[in-house]
């Protein structure tokens, strides 16, 4: 894994790509995946995300306000389903998912090391979470996968039904 | 436009598109191009969104706390893009862009008469506009035009460069 510059975060997640989510409590780890999410700021990179409260991840992260957002290439797909069919209170979902852990290096949750980036977060306002399991999370280290060139990534239609990306288009812009 | 059930509203925001907003303030109807929005809750639909402190929309929604969202097709990426090139404090940016607005149900805010889908909004949290600039929106009616079938949506990766909606895949999932 490469450095991300953090002002590049907001490139991979405004288009909104399903992500995995990982939580460690108690020196356990957990991964879920995750649809909810957008860009709250540019930088440093703020992220708002939405765990359910019925999910094990939420009380790991509302306890350690740290999490690591994975995000999986579309030949990641089964794996990515997999994770949001099971739950992290059953057991070790990495091996039973087969993604495999990677320490991180400001956090406690690790990175996917299958994934082509992994955003290192720490919760930084909390004011939402009763009301709609609203989190803000402040990206603080950013990694890339420099094998992994052009990742396409997926985005989720609802029932395992997912858009892949097609084509490119690049039409002049004034807009970050 | 048909009636869109609120149940489904959230398989429309969840992949992640490029959507529009607009506004109404004083008569005067507005429209923005916007990346930054997730679903919060399926029903009744709930989405929060940031809307730049610097942008004219911004002062309409908070003070009459109604929007439209509308969901462009790929067909409408270079009239997505010139709403995101200009202001609506220099005129009537509908006409400017090329889109027709039409009267919503119960919000000022116009629809989008050129997109597949819109959503009737209304500010329901605002908690975090001053620190982040992010409003929780409710969806009260949201419509679908019938005429597009399999609309592509298309996914800002920074810059004017858009990902296009390519082959759907299909996982057993357990997930809604």
């Amino acid at each position: 894994m490469k450095d991300l510059p953090l002002a590049e975060v907001y490139q991979l997640i405004e288009p909104g790509p399903v992500v995995l989510l990982t939580t460690a409590q108690a020196g356990r780890a957990n991964v879920m995946a995750m649809s909810w999410h957008m860009m709250v700021e540019f930088t440093p990179p703020l992220i708002a995300c939405i765990v359910s409260g019925a999910d094990f991840s939420f009380t790991a992260l509302r306890a350690t306000r740290e999490c690591v957002i994975a995000i999986p290439a579309v030949e990641l797909a089964e794996k990515v389903v997999a994770a949001g069919n099971c739950s992290g209170r059953e057991g070790d979902k990495f091996a039973a998912v087969g993604l495999t852990a990677l320490p991180a290096s400001l956090v406690r949750p690790p990175l996917v090391a299958e994934c082509f980036a992994n955003l290192e977060c720490r919760v930084v306002d909390t004011r939402l979470v009763n009301r709609f399991n609203l989190f803000v999370l402040e990206v603080v280290k950013a990694w890339r996968d420099p094998a992994q060139k052009n990742p396409r990534t997926i985005h989720h239609h609802g029932f395992g039904r997912f858009a892949v990306d097609g084509e490119m288009l690049k039409i002049a812009s004034k807009m970050p």
